[in-house]
């Protein structure tokens, strides 16, 4: 009878192995301000090779949106598959890492996470990065939210060189505090490699999520005014390397850009020399539309962060899945970053929850071309007094986009005629424009959590 | 009569060269904003193994004074031996690089400098770094001022990584001004270098000015603000170095001193490789005391950067001179930057020129331990509203120095048995205070050039 018992466990075991060894990994670099004119197989003058390999290898996608054109409101989205207006915090601007009342709010317990899920199911999870949904509590920190191994800031940005927000450390390895000195881009990238170099025999198939704060600006200090100030931080030998870019603030944007170029071409090395290459698939995207005054640009879209036209939602996004997406592919399906929560269950075979309801699996999409089922893509931003920002509101259904931004103004577009947003369709057809209007307010309205 | 011309040509041109090569070359390290508790020979916890080692191999200086607590005045009384309060100018405040009307101030083609004096002797000239005698006229420049070859900034301070006053260029080669992307204080080395090697089967003598912005704070850019930032500038690598300073400032500070001592290191390193170390007169010293507010420290002396207490005005200042300079000698006795213009002269074997009036040359006192007279020691700054700084006026007579700081309070220290100025002495001692006081406005009087 024990003899059975353990023949039988063993067989399971063996069995649980193989099949968790057959579960592919996912890879989910996640950059910060990076606009669609700011990666080079997307048009920029900044090189970006690595980046660019992946889409050769893989898949490049041309009307892909974030969850939000804001920091925080898109992580959210992102990393729940929730449209940021169901959080219920009302994640809908960006957390400040000073204010007194934003120390209090950030990610329940009862938003699940993909890590939370894919952990539960066996994966290894680990984030090396920023994280950007709470930092006043641990409840609402990474490793409380599905992440096994975390290390990285809690605040929206950083300084590179000293990982201080201003003169405060925001270091985190899993809930300790750590002072640290380096490039945080290159941290991450260190952290991600080690990583992989730790799975490479690894039992256990795993989610590595990179989100790098470049190339946001960094979170200085001004000595003398006893003060943070918002600044460029660009290595000297990245800097040599786009010194064709004359405008300085750009140059500075560009040299952040290339540094993390590198990373992603270092993490692609990792996943080759580990052998872990083909049983990954490997997805670099950016949080949301890039920040002109700070180097980045969206072009030729209209308008940039923070807002939700155009520029401020939608984001270049590459990805690369070895003999399952076919190398060189390209689609321009209107996709969202919402769809990634669900892409992901499928991938690792797990039932996406309940929770959430936003996205759709992306997976036949991406591998067999399948088309994508049309569904409303909606967004709203909060008001953001410290930024100087407003609320907006947008909807795309099929080729329509209804904006309304922070002056109260109102848009209608048609994408398909008019991508660049250049034609203002309210006085022209007041029909569909009430009717999109109608439909946003109505979502805004069902969207907030009930208390 | 031909040959017997060439013949004597030639013996001429032989005993020329001979003596050229006999003549010592000078190496002039000056570094900026860095305090007697920045270098690790004079007690600092930063390490600078390099600028020790100059010190272990030639002489230390402890009580050495520079020609002003500010940068402008600093570097005129260095390069002419003409106390500051005699410019034209009256260069007793720091040039700003965006003031209109500073762009039409700066050191003029009588006020002869060192580096003039030595090119006219059949030396080779050369600046890498900052000069701040003048941006706005070309006439104010180096090159129009004895150096021969000049590369670096024209202002008080630089963006270390874009060689840039906030967003404008301010790197000069020559008179060109040259786009420039790296790290300041590793091209300054750079140049250096290179310049050295150049040097290496040269016939003429060479004077090398190395004016590092180290460990200066850089002059960054708010891009949201659209205006310049003080900030420090340090790189990954050499914070990485000092990461046991937890005062953040301070360990930016020390990271931009280190990577200062590295190039100090890689200049000796070039005058051995070179075969050039054993005929070379090295000097590291620093322009002024350090500004706490940057990271700097003059403890326990009282006083910073801009002021005239000691902390001001007392640096570190090393030499080595092999065969000449006895290796590890100290010497406390009261010298001046002022002096080193008449000391290179000697040592050059140039008559001094009339216009050196304020300084002695140390060549006895350092090769011979010869004693050096005593003489008044006195300092002015100037009225500095952009920099909220107000005038003071300081004299050392023997060992008592006579204050009147920028609100008019006035002291009186005996530093022999008060070297950090805790003790005024103002009313125990009516008499001498007054003929200090006396000597001191005389000298006011009597420095200012007359129209």
């Amino acid at each position: 009878m024990y003899r059975s018992a353990a023949s039988l466990l063993f067989v399971l075991m063996v069995s649980l192995v193989a099949a968790a060894a057959d579960r592919p990994n996912i890879v989910l670099i996640f950059s910060d301000d990076q606009g669609v004119d700011d990666v080079g197989c997307y048009g920029s003058e900044i090189p970006t090779p690595n980046i660019d390999r992946i889409a050769k290898q893989g898949i490049r996608l041309t009307n892909w949106y974030s969850a939000s054109s804001i920091c925080t409101p898109s992580r959210y989205g992102l990393l729940t598959g929730r449209n940021p207006s169901r959080s219920r915090d009302q994640l809908l601007s960006a957390l400040m890492f000073l204010s007194e009342s934003d120390a209090h709010r950030g990610i329940h317990s009862d938003e699940q996470t993909i890590a939370g899920v894919l952990g539960q199911a066996g994966y290894t999870t680990a984030l090396f990065g920023k994280w950007h949904l709470g930092h006043g509590d641990p409840a609402f920190m990474p490793m409380n939210h599905g992440f096994q191994i975390s290390k990285g800031h809690t605040g929206g940005c950083i300084d590179y060189f000293t990982m201080t927000y201003g003169i405060q450390d925001d270091w985190y390895e899993g809930s300790k505090l750590v002072p640290k000195n380096g490039y945080a881009t290159e941290l991450i990238t260190e952290e991600a490699t080690e990583f992989l170099e730790s799975q490479r025999d690894a039992t256990k198939p795993f989610f590595l999520y990179l989100p790098y704060n470049a190339p946001h600006f960094g979170k200085g200090w001004n000595p003398s005014k006893g003060e943070t100030v918002n600044i460029m931080q660009a290595q000297a030998k990245d800097l040599q390397r786009v010194a064709s870019i004359r405008d300085k603030v750009r140059r500075e944007f560009a040299a952040m850009v290339v540094s993390l170029d590198d990373g992603v071409g270092r993490v692609m090395q990792s996943l080759d020399q580990t052998g872990l290459a083909d049983n990954t698939l490997l997805i670099f995207l950016t949080d949301h539309g890039g920040d002109p005054t700070y180097g980045g640009s969206n072009r030729p879209l209209r308008g940039d962060k923070a807002t939700l036209f155009e520029g401020g939602l939608k984001v270049p996004c590459v990805m690369r899945w070895p003999q399952k997406i076919q190398p060189g592919t390209e689609s321009d399906a209107v996709l969202s970053s919402l769809d990634l929560f669900p892409t992901f269950c499928e991938v690792a075979s797990v039932d996406v929850p309940a929770s959430a309801v936003d996205g759709q699996s992306l997976l036949k999409h991406l591998v067999d071309g399948d088309p994508v089922p049309s569904r409303d893509l909606f967004w709203q931003t909060g008001q953001h007094a410290e930024l100087d920002r407003g609320s907006w509101t947008a909807l795309r259904r099929e080729n329509l986009k209804y904006i309304q931004d922070q002056k109260g103004r109102e848009y209608l577009f048609d994408l398909k005629r008019d991508p660049n947003e250049e034609m203002n369709l309210r006085q022209q057809d007041p029909v569909a424009f009430d009717r999109m209007r109608g439909h946003a307010r109505q979502l805004a309205g069902s969207l907030a959590p009930k208390e």
